[in-house]
C-alpha cells in the first residue's frame, strides 16, 4: 500500500500543520528505513537513532525532543499507534478464486470469495465460510466447516468433522483432528482406542507452524475464542483451552487437561493429563505441570511451584555444596565439644553423636563426588 | 455404521432378553448422547449421568446398579468393550483408487485396492502392499516399500529406500528418512557426514503428526513392531526401539541410542545418543536420560535417576531455604557453647571452629540472596 | 556410482601395487558390508570385525593390525577419509526439470537446471539460482529468494520475502517465513502485532526436517553462514544466529536473542527471548538459558549456570535426604550438650537453641515427606 502523509493523517483524523504530499510506502526500524518508510521512537534514548534515520515519519511520544530537520508525530502511545497503521501495510493478495490445480469434492460448499490454493483438497461436505482463503498443498477432511474470514496456511492439514470458527489463522504445517494418542495393553499388544470425537477452535484463534491439536476420543478437543499457539506446539485429545489464553513454542498439554481463560503457557512447559489450570494461571518457561494450579497464580520448575518457592530453592542450592562443608565441620565442632564436655565429667551421652552409617557427609564422600 | 441393538447382542454372542430393534448409529459419552447412541459408564458413581442421558444403550458393571427406563448391558469390562465396539463405528471411507491428480512413476508396484490420495508423488521403485491408502499430498521417495493395510495420512514424506511393515499408520506431516544429523568441524566450516543407511518401521507401527525419524548414517534406524509414537516425536539416526514401546509427544532419542521392548519414555523427555534403555524402563516426564537405564526402572528428573530417589530428593529441597537457616543458628550455638566451654576452663580447640572463608552460610548472604 | 578399486585410488592419488578391478558399489558398516562395500575400522579393536566382514575393502589407520586375505587401505583418518568417499555415493537424481504438475508463476525466474517437482507452487516474482531443485508438494511464497545449488526438500513452505543463499539444505517440512508470535492485549483481546520483516539464510545452512524459522517483525530474523540446524526447531522472529553454530533437535530460541558464532545448543535447549549467547558458547542438553551468556562459555541446567557449578550442585543435591538428617542429630547433639553444660553450672544462653517454628528440619517432617 502506498499513502500520501496527508492522507495518513486525515485517517487518524488529525490535521497536518504543514501540506505534506510526501508518500509513505511502508514501515520499519528506525535503522533500517528508507526515505518513504514510517517509523517510531520507544522513547528520547533514540533521539539520536531518530536524527541519522531516513524515515519519511516518526511517530514519537508528547515529550520526546525535537529534531531539526524530522517530521515527528506526537502521540500518546507511539508504539501500539505504529503497529495499527503497520497493518495497513501488510500484504495481502487480491483473492485468485479457485486455483484449476485444486480438488474440490462436488459437496464441498465454499462461501463468496474463497480463495482455494494450488494442489489444495477439500473432501466431502466441508464448509468454507466467506472471504476464508485455503493455502497451497492443504487438505481440508469430510465434514470440516472453517468460518468466515480465516486464512488457512499453506500445507496444513484439517481432519474431518473438525470446525473452525470465524477470522482463525493457521500458520504452515499445523495438523488439526490427528488422532487422540490413546492404546490399552492387552497382554501381548498396544490396542488402539478409536478416536472419534472432534476439535473445535472458536473465533479469532491463531495457531503457529507445525502445531498439532489431536481429536477427543470422545466429545471434544476445543480451543477458546482468542487463543494464540505459537509454533510446534501439542494439544492432545479432549483437551479444553479457555478464551484468550497463550501456549508458547513447544509447550505441550497432555490428554483430558482443561485451561482456564487468559492462562498464559510459556515455551517448552510440558502440562501433564488430568490436570486443571486456572484462569489467569502463568506457567514459567519449561515447567511441569503435574497437578493442579489455582487461578491468577505464576507457577515455575519440574515439578510446577509457586515462582516464589522455586526462586528461594533455586537459590538456596546454589548454596547447597558449601552447606555440605558447614555441615561436616559442625560435626566435628561437636565432637570435640562431646569430647571436652566428657574431660570436664559431663558422663556419656544418652545416645551415640558420631555419624552413623546413613551419613554420606564426610570427608571422602565429599571429594569423591565433586567435580572440581 | 448402523446396527439394530438386536444385530450388536448377535455380534457379542449374547442373548438379548426382549427383542429391540432400536439402531445404534454411533458412540458417545453419557452427556453427549444422542437417542442412537451407545455409552459406557465407568462404575456406580455415574448412576444419575446414566438415568439423564439420551443413550439408546449403556454398557455397565456387572454390579452397576438398575437404572429404571434405561437399557443397561452388563458386562466384565465396560470401557474395554465399548472401545472393541467403538471401533465397528471408526469411519471408513470407501477406497476411491488412485486419484487422477497423483503422479506415480511407472516403475512403482502398487498391490491390490491401494488408494492414492490427490497430488501424491510415488517415486521409482517404490512398492505398496495391497490396501494401503496414501493420504492426499504426501511423497514416497524412490524404493520405499509400505506394507499391507497401511494408512498412511496426509502431508506425510517418506523418503527414498524407507521400509514399512504391515497395518502401520502415520499421522499428517510425519517425516520417514530425512538425513541424520552428522557434520564434521574441519577447522573452517561443518563438513556434511552423508547420511546413508535407512529407515526400517515394522508391523503395526503408529507415529504421531509432524514426528520425524531420521535416516541411519550408516545400517538401519529401526522402530519395533507395534510401537506406539505421538506428534512431535523426534528419533535421531542409528537409534533402534524394540517392540511395543510408547513415545510419548515431544520427546527426542539422540542418535545410535537403544531403547528395548515395552519401554514408556514420557512426554518431552530427553535420550541423549549412545545410550541403552533395557526392557521395561519407565522415564517421566521431561526427564534427561545421559547414561543407560536398567530394565525394568523407573527413573525421573535431569539427569534422569530412579524416581523414588528423584523424589527424594524433591521433597528435600523443599526444605533447603530452612536447613540454610537452621544450620546458621546451630552454628552460633557451637560457638556460643565453645565459649563457655572455654570459660570453663575447656582449653583452646584443636582448630578454630569459625566459619572460614568458604562458608557462604552468614545472615548476610542469606538476606541478600533470597528472594522474598 | 559404482568405482573400481583401481579408480577409487586413482582418485585418492595413491598408487595400487597389484592392480585391482573389483568394483566398489556404495559403503557400509563391517557388520553389514556385501563383497562390494567400501568400508573402514576405527581401531585394531575392530581387527576381527574386519577379518568377518565381506567388505571388498576396509580403510584402516597406520598401525592397524595385517588381516589376511583383506585388502586394507592404510591411511591417517580412515573415518574422515571414509565420509569424503561416501559423498561420492550419495545418491544423486539426474534433474527432472520443472514436472508439469507444478504451478510456476511467470514472473518467478528460474536458473539453469533447476529442478521443480510435482505439485510444487513458486509464486510472483520468486527467483531460483541454478542447480537448485525443489521438492514435490513444497510452496515458495512471492518474492522469495533461493540460491545456487539448494536443496529444498519436500513439502517445505518458504513464505514471501524470505531468502536462502547458496547451497543451503532444507529437509522435509520445514518452516520458513512463519509469522513471528507477537500480540498485544488491548484489554478485551490479543491483538496481532503485524509480521513485516523477513528471513535471511546465509550460504551453506542446514535445517532438519519439520524446523520453523519466523520471520521478523520489523527487519531480520537471520541464520549465518554454515550454520546447521538439527529436526524439530524453533527461532523465533528477528533472531540472529552466528555463523558456523549448531543447534540440536527440539531447541528453541525464543524472540531477539542473538547468538553468536560456533555456538553449540545440545537438544531440548530454551533460550528466553533478548538474550546474547557469545561465541563458542555450549549449551547443555535441556538447559533453559535466561540470562547472557559469556563467549566460551559452557552452560547446563535450568536457569542455565556454568557446567561445574551445575554439576557441583547436582551432586551435592543427591546427599541432601542425608544432610537433612544430619543436621538433626547435630541439633539433638547440640542440646544435650548446652543441658549438659547447664548442669555443669554453664549457665542460661543468650538465645534459646531449640528449633524454631520455621525449621522444617524435624523428625515427623522427615517421615512426612520422605516418599520410601
Amino acid at each position: 500500500m502506498t499513502l500520501s502523509i496527508q492522507a495518513l493523517y486525515d485517517r487518524l483524523h488529525l490535521a497536518l500543520a504543514v501540506p505534506d504530499d510526501a508518500e509513505i510506502h511502508g514501515v520499519s526500524t528506525l535503522e533500517q528505513a528508507g526515505s518513504r518508510d514510517l517509523c517510531f521512537a520507544e522513547d528520547a534514548s533514540q533521539a539520536d537513532a531518530v536524527a541519522s534515520s531516513a524515515a519519511a515519519l516518526v511517530l514519537v511520544g508528547e515529550t520526546f525532543p525535537e529534531v531539526v530537520g524530522k517530521r515527528l508525530l506526537r502521540v500518546a502511545e507511539p508504539r501500539n499507534l505504529f503497529f495499527e497503521i503497520a497493518l495497513w501495510f501488510v500484504p495481502v493478495a487480491e483473492s485468485q478464486g479457485i486455483h484449476p490445480a485444486a480438488s474440490v469434492h462436488p459437496t464441498a460448499d465454499l462461501g463468496e470469495d474463497v480463495e482455494v490454493g494450488a494442489g489444495v483438497v477439500i473432501d466431502a461436505d466441508a464448509r468454507i465460510g466467506s472471504g476464508s482463503r485455503i493455502g497451497a498443498g492443504s487438505y481440508l477432511g469430510a465434514g470440516v466447516e472453517v468460518g468466515a474470514d480465516c486464512l488457512i496456511g499453506v500445507n496444513v492439514s484439517i481432519l474431518r468433522d473438525s470446525t473452525l470458527g470465524d477470522r482463525c489463522v493457521l500458520h504452515p504445517g499445523v495438523r488439526i483432528g490427528g488422532d487422540g494418542f490413546g492404546f490399552r495393553w492387552d497382554g501381548t499388544a498396544h490396542r488402539k482406542i478409536p478416536q472419534l470425537g472432534r476439535v473445535v477452535i472458536e473465533d479469532d484463534v491463531e495457531i503457529g507452524c507445525n502445531s498439532c491439536v489431536d481429536r477427543a476420543t470422545l466429545g471434544t478437543t476445543r480451543i477458546g475464542r482468542g487463543t494464540k499457539i505459537d509454533n510446534l506446539v501439542q494439544v492432545a485429545h479432549n483437551v479444553g483451552i479457555g478464551a484468550h489464553s497463550i501456549l508458547v513454542s513447544q509447550s505441550g498439554v497432555a490428554g483430558s487437561s482443561t485451561l482456564g481463560q487468559g492462562v498464559v503457557v510459556a515455551g517448552q512447559v510440558a502440562i501433564s493429563d488430568h490436570v486443571t489450570v486456572g484462569d489467569g494461571a502463568r506457567i514459567g518457561g519449561q515447567a511441569g505441570v503435574v497437578k493442579d494450579i489455582p487461578a491468577g497464580v505464576a507457577v515455575f520448575g519440574t515439578p510446577a511451584r509457586p515462582v516464589k518457592q522455586a526462586l528461594r530453592e533455586s537459590a538456596a542450592l546454589v548454596r547447597l555444596p558449601a552447606l555440605l562443608k558447614q555441615v561436616e565441620r559442625q560435626q566435628q565442632a561437636i565432637d570435640r565439644l562431646e569430647r571436652r564436655l566428657a574431660d570436664l565429667g559431663g558422663g556419656s551421652s544418652s545416645r551415640p553423636l558420631a555419624p552413623s552409617s546413613e551419613d554420606v557427609v564426610s570427608p571422602g564422600t565429599v571429594s569423591g563426588t565433586e567435580t572440581d
